[in-house]
């Protein structure tokens, strides 16, 4: 970086209350996907540490788990306004270490600060259920109680918020937290982190020793440490966002042991476009929603499915707007396509267009490198479009890059097959103005994606959502609506208040 | 069995709709567990037809997921009539196939009228939510729409209410269902299956072609059958009753496959009794939940934790009931403890409490084998209490029979951590009329069980409440509650009806 | 009626167990609307009766409350079956008091037995919450508790539906029920009643004494017994359906002795043709919800509010159809128009209709009276559609008769102010496929009925959702969704099973 | 009062944001009950006046309904910002104006904030629920939207909190308020009113216009402006705190115009002591909630239900803590008996005490004046136990004082019949530690209250939990759970996005 960056980012780290010197080591190296340059070089932990600090957490989950909700709910509470206190530094080293533009960045830290106030509220509720009994003088309810620990391993292309979502709920529900940020970017999860370390401290100050040491725990490390906290009975919940061939390997291990799991896996997500669709804001969709992020979102819109009739009319609209797409440095006002982030997602990214136009794909647009000479390290790529004929096995690949292929339908019933018949499940939309399109694109023969949106695109939800996918993208769901009851076991307690032992289903025993 | 027993059987399986001869075959031997005699010889079915079987359910699924929710309930209507009408029947078939007393067996088919009766309510709710957006002229909703193919896999303890307690939520969720019953109690499972088929007919002949064949399908077959079932990714749901080893190999594969699952493994039940319990309701507790269907229920009551205080005074009601419960053939009135499944089971029961009493517990009653010259294939025993001195291995491993091990404590936090340290977390409870000691157990840092009840036993839960567990013993509920929502998939929609096109985290782009 | 009617109706009578003799007085004569003829003159009950019934009631209260609910549940399952077996006869008796065609008299006892089962499925849930406090050691939880005496008055349009739906759930719920039918429609009533009648008496036949004599009691009076019920403590609800006028009276009553309420009253439903729509559906939709029970229904469509572009093209298809509508004796199959209930209600129309002529509407269809020589004391009349220029004071009027007014709009906005700009906010509907149309209506500023539907009619509710309507239709709710709730009173326990008394909110006293 | 105090109180003023001078009228004169010194002189809005400023709400309601719901929690998370950056002042304001202790004030303000964290977790749920439908090609939803306009009027004993329990609420919601204090406490409301004028201020300045003029109105008037907003057809719900005679005119007058309300009306609060309680918690409970707030509070504890056996043994508790209790200025560390609010307030209750002695009553301890030298405008009384002999007609009289009637009881049955033999409803405990007594105090048969708690006095609510209570009390609900329900109106939407036209129950028509 520049060293006018460089100083905005020691200064941003430094206001985060990072401090790189203390944290050095030489296992992890960071490098900002801007320019290649190296950010940090960290130490990981060994893996040998962490039944320590598993032990510490478990140590923390036995006073936690009685501290009353609504107080859990003030450490959250705390948390989201450190959080918003350090909205720009942390949005400004997410956008170094991966390449979110500034807007984006920032966005990302709203959502950590939403989710805390969605958690502050849950924290007097947490609902279970009184029931009645069939047996007189009985009654019966469901309590939720706190789970144990919680594992939060994320992935670098929201190495702010997904921490957020998972430990602002963790935590008013009574667990400690194990935070293993993406080795690619570390210090977005940290700066994050900090804050609910500020957080902590303030609690602590105000409630005295109720949050226990070892309640929250960061992990700087690898996959070692990664699959310890997979493999270790320890820990109640893993909650693992990644690849869906990560999830393949999560699953079964935690299935194993009996464990819990929120996976969020493989996105291939779809937008259907009809012919009762405003076109100009499917254009706007389509855009932010296929190459924001540089369509390094899990959401990101891969697969354009239009109707044969408007199919030219969308192409005059979007072709013009992809081409003059403002591509660059991230941190620069104006800039909507920031770098990939590493030559790896670069090469995956031609290796998938090689084989889309092998496939009988037409490149209408895009993927070509850009900036190379500004950023010899810096892999910035114009935002491609293939035509394909078909959805072949590239097709129902998901690409992490902004490539979008575009796919052809006549009835509304091809589109919503071809919308299904990928292996991932996470998000898709409908641009139509046609309730009845719509309704059938949202019903029981619809999309079989967990989010199925209309008008907007696939990306970007509101933390009030349950957020997830079905099928490869792992079947779980996280951060609003009952995502909660994942973090808390259920309890269900039949009590009898009176002299009397009746059976259940009218049973006569001795 | 006796001529008069075997006529009876006959007649039973004959209102059931049931021919043995069409199913007649060498590979499943069907013995009653009363007198080892042979009930039927039964074909399996190759596994090698399981995909054409799955097809078909495939094809239905298409169809019944479009039949609106109401009218599935009135499926599952009819079908709680049906059951209602044979129900002495069945009730008949399981206690002679699995050696339930009468009573139980009526007990058991009154569970599956009464799901279906619960089922019904839901078909009018299967209720999401509609919910604010952030966005003006937006707004979010959750939609639970049908989930697919659903395989209902028992065992032989429950061989009808468990398949019904599936089915019955399943179809009403809009799926398909394959029953693969217990090979040791395949007939009570059909003799539900039929009455099912008989409900189809009625809806049909009143409701037109709505449900569609391969709506509902039962498989008489071994484990391949199940492992097809298991493996497949046609099968959306597996919803499996069996042993903990069971479910350690069953869950990891449908992980693998990103398959859900219903997993309602092993128990290892206990009851604390403390002194401010009322001694003789807790003494008719323990006999129910301990002996009866022989101790062979999944909540059946394995552990007595009593307080020092009490322990001989409880002693002293309970031996004298222990020694006097009626044992012998469970279709004869009076009868309270029928026999073990088969010599296996028995034997089992032999080896885990010779390893008790070499761990140094004492034999307090029971254990011996009875009636062996009046039924000399049937195994019948006396319910069996061994006083320990700890919690030693065996103590942890579910035992499944009439043997109740006791443990002595002094601190309620003692007995909650006896009750937590087991591999299981099926059911459990307390018995106290001290408010403290019952919320301490009922709460976050009490029992660690998917239920826990008070002044009555770990066994017999209504359909009302979530059935399941934590641990070992799967981690998922089934029944009541909110339960049904394991049986559908959720889509969140958000809807833009507006003309403009706003970003979530108020980000903006472009 | 004819001799043969004559005689069905007897016999119809007799099946659903109600004797004239027993009933015969000289207070209330029942005429058949069909032809004027007389069907029964009836006792009334002396108000200085109503005491001594609700008394009964009160004791009945004191055991119903404390029989399980489940329990609760089998009575109305008892109920809705006893209702199937006398469907037919409930729908003939229905058809000759009040004039229903024979399908709308079948629908009505559908709806019967519908809430019976949907009740039924609520017996096992009543749901309240358990939830968490702020201090240690502390819970929460909110529970349902049965209310107390539930009278449910009705009026003559829905005069076995309307007690079904109360009644179905107020019994669930653990209460007694007195049931006043309207004068005009006591019969009806007393069939449905006499169903719940059989059903206690075979619960009580299965169950034993747990149906309490004065559960469930029918008067037959006049309006003095009806303000019995309304103004006495002891009725802790008034389930009243009628007119705005009487709500504008039993409102204040019943909230100046602190009872609870439910009002059903009146409504003036329109439908919002737009461009969007399918006019075809528009027109079947219209013709049912405004000619359905001779526009006698409270969910009557009233008025019509077209687009100015598709009203010439809406009207050349429902003209003709208004036209040649059948108009006749409701038990004559082919009959889709039967009588008004009475003189009063067809000179109410004919003085609407000319106050609407007078206001400079004009009269596109209808009006007249109809087979005036057959039945010269049955009033039919042609169903009657004016143009209005405005929507005038006698507009905004609900007429309980077939006259619909026709208004005319050029923008949505304009066309959901005319929706609203009426007292009453029953129900309410669009035809569009339009979804941003659809939304609007549906939205914060659109309709602001209790039921606003899209592409059906205002009328013909399933019982699943919450019905009932805003401002002069009385603010409250029956039926399904949560409706069940004011059947009950919830109780918020606040529990301490700590040694400590901490305060909430912090608070630090002595 | 002193310099001093005037001093501090004037500089609690100006931190709220309260100009005295700008709000000086003749109307309305504030004193302190503390010394009877005069606070304030204010004008009162002449009712002429409330035709406009509903005006002005009416046009905010217009735009807020349609500002997004986490949008308008961002308000009331500002809000609960001002509220604990001057809670210290707010409380202080609240301790000179009703004569709280300082403890009771800051915990009044806590409430405010509590309620504004609540809220602002409300503004991403508000859910109501999608639900399926009978129909193919239909499904149906409920939404809750905006109702309209609020109008809360407060009582002088929560001058802060009840304003702030309503207007978070109906602001999340989307509804103006407008706020009408008490004229005995006016300057407590308009310093929490400030507070949210400034959160308005702030949002404006983050979010643009969004906040509407008009959006919160403040009345300082008198019971003619209480009037308007009682009779007003504008006002949507009218949320009224005060006596049950008021609820008996309010009530009615709401009911006649169809408006919604919610009334918070009189308690006569009752602890049952048996003797399984603990008696040195319930004696701390029961001063507390006996005499906080000088015995002023809705929730105050009023009658004292001792099983006769550990009558004595309370009362050997409790009457030397009674005696000893520091009774004084409650701005003064260490006073935790304040002064009554006024003289005849202090009149009442002798007037109370005298009927309650003519009944049989013995006076235990307290009844008499204090301080009157010091204070000689002060009204300070030592709180009072009277041993009654029965439940007489005084006893079921609320007298807003520390006056405390103890009856006596033998059977926990009489116990329970005592608690709910009186008109209100409102909150009601048990001290027992016996899971029998506690259940059946709780259960459909115990206390008849809105709440009933264990273990824990009638009054300090968390506000997680619903407030309020049956029978004269009201019977509606503020505050948490499902409370906020109240302020919004529900719609019911049938969508049929199917070419088909079928009606429910089966009906055919034409």
């Amino acid at each position: 970086m520049t060293d006018t960056l460089s100083t905005q980012f020691q200064a941003a780290l430094t206001r985060c209350g990072i401090d790189l010197q203390a944290l050095q080591g030489t296992d992890i190296t960071v490098r900002s996907p801007i320019d290649g340059s190296q950010l940090a070089q960290l130490a990981a932990l060994p893996a040998a540490q962490m039944p320590e600090l598993m032990e510490r957490a478990t140590q923390a989950f036995k006073q936690w788990r009685l501290v009353p909700a609504p107080l859990r709910g003030e450490l959250v509470r705390l948390w989201g306004e450190e959080l918003r206190r350090t909205k720009a530094d942390i949005g400004h080293i997410v956008s170094c270490e991966v390449g979110k533009i500034v807007q984006e960045g920032l966005g990302e830290v709203q959502e950590a600060v939403d989710i805390c106030e969605f958690a502050l509220g849950l924290s007097r509720q947490l609902y279970g259920k009184t029931m009645v009994s069939e047996r007189p003088g009985h009654r019966i309810m469901e309590q939720y109680h706190p789970l144990g620990l919680v594992a939060v391993i994320t992935a670098f292309n929201f190495p702010s918020a997904v921490f957020a979502w998972n430990a602002a709920i963790a935590l008013v529900c009574g667990n400690p937290v194990i935070f293993k940020p993406s080795e690619k970017a570390p210090l977005s999860g940290l700066a994050t982190f900090k804050a609910l370390e500020r957080a902590i401290a303030r609690f602590t100050a105000q409630l005295g020793k109720q949050a226990p040491a070892g309640l929250a725990q960061i992990v700087l490390g690898r996959s070692d440490v990664a699959e310890a906290l997979v493999d270790s009975p320890q820990i109640a919940l893993v909650s693992a966002t990644g690849s869906s061939r990560m999830g393949r390997t999560v699953g079964p291990k935690v299935a194993a042991r009996f464990g819990k799991r929120i996976l969020e896996l493989g996105g291939n997500n779809a937008m259907v476009v009809t012919p009762a669709a405003d076109l100009d804001m499917a254009v706007r969709a389509i855009v932010f929603s296929a190459v924001g992020t540089a369509g390094q979102r899990c959401t990101t819109l891969r697969r354009l499915i239009v109707h044969r009739e408007v199919k030219q009319a969308l192409l005059d609209k979007l072709l013009p707007t992809y081409r003059s797409l403002p591509i660059g440095n991230p941190l620069q006002s104006g800039t909507l396509v920031g770098p990939l982030i590493d030559k790896a997602s670069f090469d995956a990214m031609q290796n998938s267009l090689a084989q889309a136009l092998q496939d009988g794909g037409q490149l209408l647009t895009g993927g070509q490198r850009q900036l190379q000479q500004e950023f010899p390290k810096g892999f910035y790529v114009t935002p491609a479009i293939v035509d394909m004929p078909a959805q072949t096995a590239i097709v129902r690949h998901e690409t992490f890059a902004p490539l979008l292929y575009m796919l052809t339908y006549e009835e509304l019933e091809q589109a919503i097959a071809l919308n299904n018949d990928v292996p991932q499940g996470l998000s898709s939309c409908i641009f139509s103005n046609d309730l009845r399109e719509v309704e059938a694109f949202l019903g029981a023969a619809g999309s079989d994606c967990g989010m199925a949106n209309v008008n907007i695109g696939p990306s970007g939800a509101e933390i009030g959502g349950a957020f997830g996918g079905e099928k490869e993208t792992g079947g779980d769901r996280e951060s609003g609506s009952d995502a909660w009851k994942q973090y808390m076991r259920r309890t269900t307690n039949t009590i009898n208040f009176s002299r009397e032992l009746p059976l259940a289903q009218g049973i006569q025993f001795g």
